[in-house]
């Protein structure tokens, strides 16, 4: 069957990449004319339907985005990412290797998301302590997700926070400290409930639920 | 006016069913080809605009979705089903009949709803304690919600929360172990608060706010 | 580039209003026809790709929506104001000039927001007490935001609450009750502590971090 979906001038796509329809990829971010910024994707990427790619990101081979995902522009993504259907990217964030970021989820300007971490769907990062501030945009500072953190559904990080290496942040949280590596937080605020080291399998299928990937 | 929207193969829809602009039905899963599984929609449904639905999904009459939802594969919905605008559904979920989910919910894999049960805007269910183990795929289990539960705006379940029949969790509520039948929770961990039986109309417009509808 | 969008009958668009692919405006709502109700866009309106705009809007000028955006119908719109991407606003919503609304956020039938209030990403506004109560089309109340007020990220209010002017709402908190003016509230459930007239720039860049806007 036809696809239906646009393509700016200026971007350009590796080998074996898959657009569905519905898609718009290399949108003039404000102040740039179509095609003036160059955008790459690449290799064996996965463009799902509807979603909206701005002009002058930088994109790792082994890209999916779900559906309806928004990534604006100045963007740079490491390789093996997943954006998940109807999360949102904002501008000047910088994504590793190998991050998971599940479904709606919100990434604000100047996050930082190092390799492995796993975002979890609904979370929403924050860069601002003070809307409309005159010198808001001297002081945004988004999140540090460092590498192979877990960030579970629905949580809300406040602004220029750290979490460390490894951490798991639980469901629903409001994070309004750094958290130190290897911790599990939860609660509203976040409080440290124990080590990532301690967590079991609820269902003892496993002898290690947590450091199974490769980052460990 | 011309609609503007694409069906794959195998998708059989039942008469006078609508389906607006920019919509997709009938999304081939990975490892599939287009049209290899069936897809059904009911008589008189109304699929609108930008929304996504895989195949091998199996919808009863008088479905409706709002704009832009997402319906993964291998889902059985009953009828008289509304799924609200940005909602989310992955795969391999169960929903009842007369079962209404709001806005900007996410229902992932393995979630069950049953008959008449309510499910606020942004609700969030989730069904994995332990991101990326890679025994996952074996212990994912999604919530239960009982027949004719309601789940308030913007509230967190955990995995494998069993909400029991009529009752109620209050917005913004964390859920993070099972909620007997008739009870009112909130709060962050929740906890009941008061019997569903209990509530009263705050503006005094009825004696029983709550268990109005057919399901008492 | 040729744009792909549709627009039904009895659309007023002002002068150099701009739309982009895939955008719906002058969608019917229940019960009436394709342009039996007027649509007026005002000058110089931003309309991003994928949004949808039911008929029925009195909008003013210099509206901007971000990308995927759902207007229902009914709704009156004041100027400069913006719409974050995947943002919902249902029917019969009032709002002001200079209102700036976040990505992702809900705002349901009959919430009111006043001149330059500031709506957080993934905010959620509430209007019924009892969903599905029989009486619940007499009782809906939405929330009222007040001149100059900022509803902080993730945050749930619950219905018929009042935020007071130039109050702030902390990211992730559950507002169960009215908000006098010129407060901060945090938490779940959130509690007044402190005043907006003490808030202190974290990074010593202003004097005066939160009330440097014009609405002071």
């Amino acid at each position: 069957m036809n696809s239906n979906y646009k393509i700016f001038p200026n971007v350009k796509l590796g080998h074996n990449v898959i657009i569905q329809d519905y898609v718009i990829i290399g949108v003039p971010p404000k102040g740039f004319d179509p095609g003036e910024i160059e955008t790459v994707i690449g290799d064996e990427a996965v463009i799902r339907s509807h979603t909206v790619i701005y002009a002058g990101n930088a994109i790792g081979a082994h890209f999916q985005t779900g559906h309806n995902v928004m990534i604006r522009e100045h963007n740079v993504i490491g390789y093996n990412v997943s954006i998940g259907t109807h999360s949102i990217i904002e501008h000047h964030v910088k994504i590793g290797n190998k991050v998971r970021i599940h479904s709606q989820a919100f990434i604000p300007e100047f996050s930082i998301l190092e390799d492995g971490c796993w975002i979890g769907p609904y979370v929403v990062l924050t860069n601002a302590y003070h809307p409309l501030c005159p010198k808001a945009k001297e002081c945004l500072k988004g999140a540090t997700i460092k590498i192979g953190a877990k960030i579970g559904a629905n949580s809300t990080l406040l602004p220029d926070i750290v979490i460390g290496k490894y951490s798991l942040v639980g469901a629903g949280a409001i994070v309004t400290k750094d958290v130190p590596a290897y911790k599990v937080v939860a609660g509203c605020p976040a409080k440290v409930i124990k080590d990532v080291r301690e967590l079991k399998c609820p269902y003892n299928l496993i002898e290690k639920p947590y450091f199974g990937s490769e980052y460990e």
